[in-house]
């Protein structure tokens, strides 16, 4: 926090300079405390607060004035505990509808083309299935007759299996069986034989992470990681991709690790924890 | 404000009191920038935000740079403006999860006891029907056979009747069909011959208010109001209630305006706009 380092000689600093760095400091007090509220679940006494935030109570009590004033914060006559008001509740639909998963993740996209040298891209599920809304290769890229704008497989690419293992709505499942009934007799056979929907999705679990081996596009090798919300629902996926012979789709291989590491950093911009 | 009131002789103030004073207006002002942020729908550029806030853009910047430091607010890269980032999800969600409209509606109950010396109460749409969960009365009450933990009538009564009109649930429209069967012949002709719920919600409308003669018990009126969540959905209703002749269920009268006056307050307060 370069505004709370002091100076060497703080008289030697211009006072308006100095003022300007107090007053911002004090303006990051004042979020300390929205945040240490938000961390004890949106309401707590004045004592517990000021324990959680290790200030004192004095401090904690002006700063909770103002924000009383400010409707972000209300006190509770019964229990005199301070809770978070309307305005926070203001706040925060407008940071959710500010959320943008696909703009979250471009820069995503481009480190991961940048450092691994690999084709990756977002996808949403829209109404014909998983589909590509940003895409990016590298110089060098592998052929692959997917852009953005293409709709996936549910059954058998690495970014639909992520929404058919996580999803759990009616017009996915329509969209699934759908596929199920188009499969190729050779792609039937690696599916159960009884129920193989249920048991695809049983086999996939919940991963973090999922790989694909030519099952998708012959050749091609991919890795898949779910992009969550604040309330956990996966609402999109990020998907890196290379010819099979030299991209690494091992789930502890780099590739694998970092795009669910950046799958994550995304969901947590998007509130989820 | 207090805290942003000039004493007459500044420099006879105590420095510390002074800083303090300081310190608890920055922290304002910083709170302003958020509230500012949310009102442009939760993102901005520097200059349209310090033109609605109608500060300095250096100083706007100032606070800014220490908001994208505490995660409240991030900078997207690509149009440099400035939006509510995931600690203000994290603030709203935890606002959210205390926003109680039982208790938010307490201190209203104890009002309208006090001012209008009528009967009151709040309501949630219980497993069961309209539920009772809140109920005060004044210190001459009128006699009625409800009280707290009440199932109250859908169709006859004017906490029901604002369910049925705001809300659209097949749980509720199940209770209101078995309502209409138990209904006495008496009842059954007050409501039109053919698709009777369907023309009654037509003809309550999404009145703000509603009230009822005599309709649900013999000499009793009654005035009802929605509470409304973040989301504009019916969590509550609050209803005031009083024997047939001295009590006014004129919709523009006293009472159902104070109601009605306290329900939007009480909306307010659960973030509602």
């Amino acid at each position: 926090m370069p505004a709370s380092s002091t100076p060497r000689n703080p008289t030697a600093a211009a006072p308006a300079d100095r003022q300007r760095r107090q007053r911002v400091q004090a303006a990051q007090t004042g979020m300390d405390v929205l945040k240490g509220l938000a961390e004890l679940d949106g309401r707590a006494s004045l004592t517990a607060l000021s324990q959680h935030l290790q200030l004192p109570l004095a401090k904690v009590h002006r700063y909770l004035m103002s924000m009383v004033e400010a409707e972000l914060v209300a006190q509770d006559p019964a229990s005199q505990q301070y809770y978070l008001g309307a305005q926070a509740i203001r706040i925060g639909l407008a940071a959710m509808r500010q959320a943008d998963p696909i703009r979250l993740a471009e820069p995503a996209l481009l480190r991961l083309r940048e450092t691994l040298a690999v084709t990756c891209f977002i996808a949403v599920m829209g109404n014909q299935g998983p589909t590509i809304v940003r895409f990016e290769e590298p110089s060098l890229p592998v052929t692959v007759n997917v852009r953005a704008g293409s709709v996936l497989s549910l059954l058998w690419s690495a970014t639909g299996r992520v929404f058919l293992s996580h999803l759990d709505d009616a017009a996915m499942a329509r969209m699934a069986e759908a596929e199920l009934r188009r499969c190729t007799p050779q792609q039937r056979s690696q599916l159960a034989p009884s129920r193989p929907l249920q048991a695809l999705r049983a086999q996939l679990g919940q991963a973090p992470c999922l790989a694909v081996r030519d099952t998708n596009l012959p050749g091609i090798s991919a890795v898949a990681a779910p992009i969550r919300d604040h309330g956990g629902k996966v609402v999109a996926v990020l998907t890196a991709l290379g010819a099979s012979g030299g991209f690494d789709a091992g789930l502890d291989g780099p590739i694998a690790q970092a795009v669910q590491r950046e799958a994550q950093a995304v969901s947590r911009a998007l509130g989820w924890v």
